[in-house]
């Protein structure tokens, strides 16, 4: 017999990603965001949820365009501190020590030092409540090259992404290898 | 300098969630989800993303509900059997030797032996090509008492949730705890 826990956005795991953008005088902005996932595999395409009164809301209706940059464990605690402060009061890369890079393939701006990145054109803006939904159609995906697997595959265990888990406010690293995926052809008969 | 991949949809970590839905004879069915994450906080609502050529996409456009069931690592191999078979041809339920319970909240069955639940309630329907995104009102989330903290939210490290990663195809666990969430009140000064 389950308990019920009432209503809430208690799914697990949530990503953790840093969303780069430019404001309208061209400083690059960073914010956290647990609300996103891949929502379309043709065109591959991405979202992030906003409010409507963050900083970033307001540079991607305006540039239509964002970055999501994907941070190592190691780098958790700027994480967390870019998903609090506020890029209207401060330079959140200068403060965080990171070095914005230019986008190729869009006009938003990317994390240097995080080992994953995905240029994003935004394709769809969904006011559902709270968050407004950006989907973004996947221009372009980066990588550094020490996270990348024999076959030139982008291998987890290398980059080493933050799970956040909603109910708990808590962020993990992620753990063992269980199996390789659509490898499962029957159930054993019992 | 980062190396480009091109255009894929090479995000991570995406989970492992277990839709299910009843089809027209009432039989309930379930197909793996990795297209999937929380979309907005106010009212909480989640999505996931199915191709129209599947058996629980139908579903879901006639009863308007499905539930979202997260399984344990200990369920890797149902979960991705789930995800290769379809439910035209068989009952997955039986297969898998899983048990359905009808929601609570919501005309769509759950997996009991998944730790956590959520039941939805279809919001929009958004066609973003091979995929359509169904935004559902979370209308409950219920989950096995032995998941809970001592504060009676759900912890990670009880439910081990599977994790996705698109670009390698495999399945991972949830590792260590980071730190706390929402704690990083200032960057030092280097």
């Amino acid at each position: 017999m389950k308990k019920s826990l009432g209503v809430g956005t208690f799914a697990l795991p949530s990503p953790v990603w840093v969303v780069g953008t430019y404001d309208a005088a061209g400083k690059p902005n960073l914010m956290t965001a647990a609300w996103g996932g891949i929502c379309n595999s043709r065109p591959p395409s991405i979202y992030v949820s906003l409010r409507k009164a963050t900083y970033s809301h307001g540079n991607i209706m305006a540039r239509r365009a964002y970055t999501v940059s994907i941070p190592s464990e190691k780098y958790v605690r700027e994480a967390d501190w870019i998903g609090i402060a506020t890029g209207r009061e401060l330079d959140k890369f200068a403060t965080a020590k990171l070095t914005s890079v230019k986008g190729s393939a869009v006009d938003a701006p990317y994390v240097d030092e995080f080992p994953v990145v995905l240029e994003c054109r935004v394709k769809e803006v969904f006011e559902l409540g709270l968050h407004t939904q950006f989907v973004g159609e996947i221009m372009d995906v980066k990588a550094d090259e020490n996270v990348l697997n024999a076959k030139g595959a982008i291998d987890i265990e290398k980059v080493k992404p933050i799970i956040f888990t909603a109910s708990s406010g808590t962020y993990h690293g992620v753990g063992k290898k269980l199996q390789d995926a659509f490898t499962t052809r029957e159930m054993k008969k019992g």
